[in-house]
């Protein structure tokens, strides 16, 4: 990154207050404890070292907020906002945009029957089938595969390196000599605006309806999304986690990595999932769930507590 | 889909009877309560609510078993057969064949020490290694990298985009100073005819020996089959299910989703092994297992149901 | 694999004492107890069964330890080593090299502002990034991709088909409507020396900083190795584990497959984590851990041993 004028980085934000020299340059960004004197950084608002981090970085421009003003601090260049991170955030996108050219690399295969906005990017040895739809804004970094299915991919979607999307999903029935055979999967796959797939998420097509990942959902690297899921809007899902066929998951919901999801549940909107947890029943709205089998997490503290009782309880009894 | 006379579509199945007007066409398949009139629906013969389903769908051609005797339905071909989701099946796989062509995208890398039946399909961005077999009526649908291993593949396979078959397995042995050295695996991978491998499911060689996978298996997305594994016929492994080294799983058997395998251990022909488990020992055939450690449902029943209890014993003490 | 005389192979290893004929040839590496007359094998020093493998194997050149001199073999070539099972590693590997001739596949592509070892191995569909440093001895198999981001892969390392390295965590904040918007991530990749990844695993950028994966580390098949982690020294990662955020593991430590670690914990050096733990918390060095969430194995084992007692109180209670 070479050097960036103060007074341009601001240009990205709006609503902020600047005490000290604006005449300061960056050229890079770094965390506060690990800052040079040409470094943004950023104190984040729930910090308990306020005083301490911004006495004590090297760096000479700091975007914190209002509580700065308790602390006397010179000789440097102050931006204050009410969201510090998401100030940081900001300027870090727009210093580091994902992508500065539109196109498809010379190695890509774009089949003919399929429809791409001119402003979208196509990595290097992606195969994109036929009847796929990829919309204004969207980048899909490299070696991804979209089957021959029904594919649609909104705007600003991100779609990382090694991601699948179309694939059958996992239906087999029995025939009359005991041999497994394919149940139709003949559905496509919604993918709407502003999604991002980290890298080698697989998503398989519906079997008869679509599988569908509503507008603003972020999905971490590796993780399985079945046919005819229904994921909502605004959710964020870590890496690794696996949904059985047609799950339906709420909006503004956090789903923590390594979580796997029995296929049919539903679970409502704005629900926290806890790390390795595994969803076998229906959860409604503002669930908080935590453990194998998964319960809410006053259930599962309890649970865990009573164990430990009985454990320390038969540790005494032998200690007699 | 085009248009389809129904007399064209009862080709593919045997033993119906046919109620009503036979010179329907349908346009396409869809499920039982979301079908339009020119849709080709089925009622499953476990439903419970085969009138309300019949008399209420949309759909002018339903399948569906005898029991729809009872029921007085006016102005609809029916189609009975023993098992509509069966027949139903074998329709759609008629009209939506996995592949009309056979060949080798030209994008494929093959090998020239490797042996392709002319009647496969080798989709782009594949690399088949050296000494790769693979036999008539074979898919691989694309973005699959074969290593230069002994991969055999029988007839009428499946592998979807992203797999990766032949890698080594995880040994490593410590040398004299302390240092990880690969214990060598030079075997090979065997995969039998009818056998499906989901989207990015990686199978190992084996050390010394192959890895095998029987014939009429099915395996869904991303899971791991590890050296010197032997699964057995047609089994079910369904999503994110990992297999450490040597495992040995029978025939007929279900791996539910996200299940993990201690390696070297057996599980018997006919077994079901719940979403999630944890397999740390061996069982025999017609095993039900459940849990982290796996045991038998009845024993993680009678444990779920012991820690409740002991639970909400606490829970009262407490009250008083 | 042709025919190879014995005294050829013994010049990989040293402090090695023969007993019987030196003019064997060895044909194929087999397991002891699936022999041929012509195979190369060995027996584990913790084998206890020596005897009874040694006069039964068909196998006429056995690598053994000292132990062999009680029992009464004959016509056999016996070579006998401290540890056996390394020796035979080190014979396999020099029989079997992971690559015979340097140089790029010529369906790699490799940005032209990366710097490329000229004895490495980059094979088919690989796609090396922008800034991309690959050092002397690493051998890339194929199909992987490497992001436009600063990765620095060290010398003789190996990188299996299918990995991703490079690709943004997972990191997001909700701006003013609600919506999530990336935090930056402008970190790198750094790969030391003798690591090796194997199929599929994924190594994320750094946020600000970089994700470090320290000298002689191997890392199972498709492993998630999340932002920041640092990764310790020949240590052993198995399949399907999860590291979230900023994780840190120690040296010399081993992790069980499907192990899933939470953000920002710290493990100490020599530890071990058992298959399918859940690490939500930090441990220090020469931790013995297991279970879901992970606790010591003692007391994983004095809890399990306490649900079982409290069960069987109450089969008992309900028997009477």
């Amino acid at each position: 990154m070479k050097k960036v004028e103060l007074i341009d980085i601001l240009k990205n934000i709006e609503d902020y207050e600047i005490i000290g020299n604006k005449n300061y340059f960056i050229s890079e960004l770094l965390p506060v404890d690990q800052a040079k004197s040409t470094s943004l950084v950023f104190i984040d608002r729930s910090s308990h070292e306020k005083e301490k981090l911004i006495l004590s970085t090297k760096a000479q421009v700091i975007i914190c907020d209002h509580e700065v003003k308790k602390y006397n601090v010179k000789n440097k260049s102050i931006i204050i906002v009410k969201d510090p991170k998401l100030a940081f955030a900001k300027i870090g996108n727009s210093l580091f945009p994902k992508k500065e050219k539109w196109g498809k690399h010379p190695s890509a295969i774009i089949h003919p029957e399929s429809t791409i906005h001119p402003k979208t990017y196509i990595g290097p040895f992606c195969y994109i089938g036929n009847g796929c739809e990829i919309n204004e804004g969207s980048i899909l970094y490299g070696n991804i595969h979209i089957y021959d299915t029904m594919v649609s991919i909104g705007k600003n979607v991100i779609i990382h390196a090694g991601c699948v999307i179309g694939g059958d999903g996992f239906g087999f029935i029995k025939d009359e000599r005991g041999e497994l055979i394919n149940f139709p999967h003949i559905g496509g796959v919604v993918i709407e605006d502003n999604v991002e797939l980290q890298v080698m998420t697989h998503v398989d097509r519906g079997a008869l309806g679509n599988t569908i990942i509503k507008s603003g959902t972020k999905i971490d690297n590796c993780c399985h999304i079945a046919h005819n899921n229904i994921i909502g809007k605004n959710s964020m899902i870590a890496a690794h986690s696996m949904f059985s066929g047609s799950v339906k998951l709420g909006d503004n919901s956090f789903v923590g990595p390594s979580s796997s999801f029995r296929d049919k549940v539903k679970i409502g909107d704005n629900s926290f999932i806890g790390i390795g947890s595994l969803v076998v029943s229906n959860f409604a709205n503002n669930s908080n769930l935590m453990g194998n089998p998964a319960t809410t997490i006053q259930e599962f503290k309890k649970m865990r507590k009573s164990i430990k009782k009985q454990m320390n309880g038969n540790e005494k009894i032998k200690d007699r």
